[in-house]
């Protein structure tokens, strides 16, 4: 059967949630059914919604006194067969989550696409094992970092961030996503300074630093600016998808002429996710639905930090991304925000080796700047990988050591 | 100055606003600023956030009960200069409400753009007053009536239902936003096909319905498609515009090749706005960006049915998109979701003769069908401009009685 299942926590008062899974199955589908003369209902067959299932929760006193009734909680399963929408994912949120989304307290937790769907969706051009390639890194997360305060601030000033942060053995760098063009660093002139600068502390050091350039502006304007990025060289684009849509990062992604690394930033994407009533779950918009679309690196609020995700949501966002899946490249998980070394081996304890770890005040903060920084986060990580505790390891590293002594290290316990 | 005032309301335990604001103010621009040198503060002057104000609120304690802890909450002002972002909606949205969206329990609630700002916003191309030239309705609320049922119907059936609901005197007929492309009823064939009925009812009473085709389908190839439409005669466009993003919306409306009525259907928006605590206003999204981007009519969920909207909420809408405005044209409210016509007087207190009045189920639903529907809906509106009572008016209007036989009429106080 091609279909899509959606899965949704309901909160409903009357609490008869197989009269509402009813109305859901029906009314997002073909509106009617008991009422149908039979050669209709023949007719209509394949397209009727379907009630998989029902599965109802605890109720829980905290909402019942906030919502100010009694009200039930139940996952409801509803099947939509794909002969009703086109392959997009504009029509498929529309369908199971279009009107659905303003009735009452509904959120979307997950979709399961039939086979046949699921290979309508491009996932990850390169994916993680790609990304090893690019960046010729294997055994190891990857470490990456952000450029800082650069609002109102030049190309020069830019490159020398750029370089500091390259020199400390980061693997990747990003834009900060609030960088758009502007006569002080325009678009192609962050690529091509960005690649000398790399290419540069290449040859100076052997370490080759992946620049992720930020791709903004109109959207029937992007996929023209990201494939001029990809002639110009750039390395990778980040890219604020959920201001614009995820139906466009797949196009980005399948274009073979932009080709390059795409990296999701969940700016705005707060909008969405946090409410325990409303929106989509954090696995399915920042996990599966950036996999699907094409997004080889998904970042979000890791669990530690002050704008931090509960424990399980961040969890669940990795596991998303990362869990094989014969059709869809794995992408990689980057935790951010309030990260720095002394939380490595946390980061790889709970995000594995198959994620990036991603620093802004973390290495720029560093008291030797963004050389420090960048080499405490290496350091940190390769005593995590061997199972050595950051502190001793911070005996043959200066810069472990000036991190350990800002930030402190958090004990990890299995 | 050219800047964009973000109003949030903020949820927050420590309760310190000021030490928040200058934190957003600054993080989301400069990133620092007391310990900059006097030169760099010069420098980056016209690129700094600045709070405007902090309106604490009350504390709610249904709301410290289910946060489990003590909230206080505020309305924080910050303006953010135009000189740090482009000007596109993504960029503007980014910058306001990116990270900070993922921080905390934090609401966007209004955005005011300098006037140069504004006018980089198409605003609508007809608006309420080129809907009523192109509809020749000059003195009343415009009536839609919505496609019921249509899934897995062929063309045939969609051109009945087309038919009867023109011949009840609807000004409008929309598509069902969860009709998509199929090869039972193809987008091109909708068009034509319904063109030529609509024209035939034009013939026969001299009354024009107007279609609004469900533009669907991969975003990079919605402009073509739109173009096709146009060429094809297609009265106006459906859009889930929130199943793309607003960014396209606005595309759509500034391509003068399309040139025909955009209407923004809510579809997936219940995502984006019904938490108290994070998201967007109603009023912001389904108003104010809506009519900013271009949409000539905005539906949203009245506040009378069973998916209804907050009354304020829902009035709020109607407040943004028709409020006179020297740089943007208006939209057309239409309040949607259980409206039958015994709720037309209501429906002109509350959202004025620049409205829509949209029913599906309260059109189809008649007992002498969707031709008797529209009749009601007419002779209800007729009579509510006339301050005569429905129930007297339903004395010389057979299809207004049969429908407040069903659906009774709803007392109206001033
Ligand atoms: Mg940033
Ligand atoms: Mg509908």
């Amino acid at each position: 059967m091609s279909e899509v299942i959606a899965s949704y926590l309901i909160h409903d008062s009357s609490g008869d949630f197989e009269k509402k899974a009813e109305g859901i199955a029906l009314g997002l589908t073909v509106g009617s059914w008991t009422n149908l003369p039979l050669l209709e209902q023949e007719q209509l067959k394949k397209h009727k919604g379907r009630v998989v299932s029902i599965s109802e929760l605890e109720t829980c006193n905290r909402v019942n006194q906030y919502a100010g009734e009694q009200l039930k909680q139940a996952i409801v399963k509803i099947a939509y067969p794909a002969a009703n929408f086109s392959r997009d994912l504009p029509a498929i949120l529309t369908t199971v989550f279009g009107k659905l989304s303003l009735d009452g307290k509904v959120k979307l937790i997950d979709l399961d696409f039939s086979t046949d769907l699921l290979q309508a969706f491009p996932g990850p051009r390169f994916g993680i094992d790609g990304i090893r390639r690019l960046t010729n890194v294997s055994d190891r997360p990857l470490v990456m970092s952000i450029f800082k305060g650069v609002i109102g601030r030049d190309l020069d000033y830019l490159g020398t961030q750029l370089r500091e942060q390259a020199l400390g053995g980061v693997d990747l760098v990003k834009d900060d996503e609030i960088l758009f063009d502007s006569d002080l660093t325009p678009f192609e002139k962050r690529i091509t300074t960005g690649k000398a600068i790399l290419d540069g502390v290449y040859e100076e050091t052997g370490h080759r630093t992946l620049y992720a350039v930020n791709l903004t502006g109109r959207t029937y304007d992007l996929k023209e600016k990201a494939k001029r990025a990809a002639e110009l060289g750039a390395d990778a684009l980040l890219f604020n998808v959920f201001a614009y849509g995820l139906d466009v990062l797949q196009a980005l992604r399948e274009d073979d002429e932009i080709g390059i690394p795409l990296m999701a930033h969940p700016a705005v994407s707060g909008a969405l996710t946090p409410s325990e009533f409303y929106g989509f779950s954090h696995g399915l918009l920042l996990g599966k639905l950036l996999r699907l679309t094409g997004a080889d690196f998904s970042l979000f609020p890791s669990p530690y930090g002050s704008v931090a995700l509960p424990f399980e949501e961040a969890i669940s966002i990795g596991t998303e991304l990362t869990t094989p899946n014969h059709y869809v490249k794995r992408s990689f998980p980057v935790p951010s925000a309030g990260i720095h070394p002394g939380l490595v081996p946390l980061l790889v304890r709970d995000f594995g080796i198959d994620s990036v770890i991603n620093a802004g005040g973390g290495v720029h903060g560093h008291s030797d700047g963004a050389v420090g920084g960048g080499q405490a986060f290496r350091a940190a990580v390769d005593a995590s990988l061997k199972g050595i505790d950051l502190r001793d390891a911070a005996d043959t590293s200066d810069a472990l050591k000036k991190a350990l002594d800002l930030w402190g290290t958090v004990e990890v316990h299995a």
